[in-house]
């Protein structure tokens, strides 16, 4: 079969939701596999139609627990999902082996569902563009919704920004000093705020707080953050949060703010690919570049400042910058 | 005063430890000043003196404290010591002014102590960036002890390796779960552990499973790390720390590790400034240049995938790709 044979073929299984291609699809990104590249290329056209959620906050807050129960709320309203873990202490995490298992343990071999973990180290090309290329991957193969969960803002370098039309930022009822240093960061992130736990005691407090917080803040893009609360025995929390969410999405489309939104995130995708290329670039001309070596040696040495090096580097093949600022 | 003059005065300031000018120098390090980068790139050659030392580890381990009794300790054998702060939740963090009260409740105003703290967020630099240019500043400055607190791997954007020649991790006795998730991650930063509060419960058993775990693992470049312990009621251990950490500085210069360490990391740092160069060419470029935004256009409407976009945007001024591999 033709390299292109091939890539037609593979791009068919995604779009059909083969979840073995899926699978191994995801695998070939997280290798960064160059013969993958072909496949996406082929499939970018029929992405940006999956809303993209993000469920992010500190660790242990119950935010896998929370996302199954919105696959099950999800599933209940006959929408797809697809679920993408980048947390490392994600009961999720391990592969999708444990994937797998969690959806038998569910008592399905749903179609309509997708688990996937991806660990958080150790991706040649770096975990937010693989992150970002798995999402759409999952996009093209008609998931309705993508669930993005990642750990609190500031822990993890993904921000999830650059992926999700709509982020959900989990917190508990006494959140402990730790994490309330960690809340700006998770307050200009939050589009929908989850309270979990919130049989807990101090959660209503907790809702109050954070409405006021919300109430107080200056409206991002003119949308002040919704405050919802969700616990295991209180299903109709899980509603009232993927509502919460669709309201977003919603005002998105009514303040036409999906366009520029979807610029900003194409320029930072871009902006990380040029800067993985100039890595994997200068990378092996340390060894192997004469010029390179001699300037590390200079550097080295003391007799050359790396701002300076930098600066050589990029001289020559540089693209002048722009007259503007 | 011409601008070169003001910059040797600067310099000259900083050589001599002035407490205000080294504090005002770091601000100008945070707001990426341009005009400070001659009087940085005049101090560079008097560099690479100070013994450059990260201490990390996860939230609530009391990195701190520990801090604070190795500036004792520090200072009762003659050496001066400057402590950078990459770390929320530390509470040296607020900027200098807490830095300047906990150092006068310490009862001292002793120039051979410098205590700053960076916040983790909204450098335009980057944090990364600024936390080695503040080191720098320090080394120049001729402390012979610059140490670094971060909060452990993958949770904030710092790697300390790129800026110490030893590193610490601090742990405590029963971590637990999602601490575990990390240790893969804290194991690989280690030439020293510390087991801290070891008069909790638990702390000879938490010891010895380091030692033994350390006895198991592959040594990096020929050393295995040490185990030491310490807490507030245990003196001895902070001295003991501070012997495994000259250790191992004695072995990096023993097997003459100095010189390849220095390359890595001088390496690194060109590279970060290389990609912030990318960065600060392309993001404005976004609004002005027909050219990007053309692209940008492309890609939000489907028609160019961000890889395809990326290249073409490397590829007029790219340097050619290095023949070698």
């Amino acid at each position: 079969m033709s390299r292109a044979d091939s890539t037609a073929t593979t791009a068919r299984a995604i779009r059909r939701r083969e979840l073995r291609t899926l699978a191994q699809s995801i695998s070939r990104i997280e290798q960064d596999d160059p013969t993958f590249a072909p496949v996406e290329r082929s499939l970018y056209g029929g992405t940006g139609r999956a809303t993209v959620v993000g469920i992010t906050g500190p660790l242990g807050v119950g935010k896998s627990s929370l996302v199954s129960r919105l696959i099950a709320h999800l599933r209940a309203i006959h929408r797809s999902v697809a679920v993408v873990a980048v947390d490392p202490s994600s009961p999720f995490s391990g592969g999708s082996v444990l994937g797998d298992r969690i959806r038998m343990e569910r008592g399905d071999r749903d179609a309509g569902v997708f688990i996937r973990s991806m660990a958080s180290r150790g991706y040649s090309g770096g975990i937010a563009l693989a992150t970002r290329r798995t999402v759409r991957l999952l996009d093209a193969a008609g998931f309705d919704v993508v669930l993005v969960e990642t750990v609190g803002s500031g822990q993890v370098d993904v921000d999830i920004r650059d992926v999700a039309s709509t982020s959900v930022v989990v917190l508990i009822p006494h959140l402990g000093d730790e994490v309330q240093t960690l809340k700006a960061g998770l307050f200009e992130i939050a589009d929908v705020f989850c309270v979990n736990k919130s049989d807990l005691p101090g959660a209503d407090q907790a809702r109050r707080d954070l409405v006021e917080l919300v109430a107080f803040g200056t409206p991002r893009d003119g949308w002040r953050p919704l405050v919802t609360a969700t616990s295991t025995t209180l299903p109709a929390g899980i509603e009232e949060l993927w509502n919460s969410i669709e309201r977003h999405e919603r005002f998105l489309d009514e303040k036409e703010l999906r366009g520029p939104l979807r610029r900003r995130q194409a320029l930072q995708e871009i902006l990380d690919l040029m800067k993985r290329r100039v890595e994997q670039d200068l990378l092996p001309r340390a060894q192997s570049d004469p010029e390179v070596r001699g300037l590390l040696d200079r550097v080295v040495g003391g007799t050359l400042d790396p701002p300076s090096a930098a600066r050589r580097l990029l001289k020559g093949p540089a693209r002048p910058r722009s007259k503007t600022t």
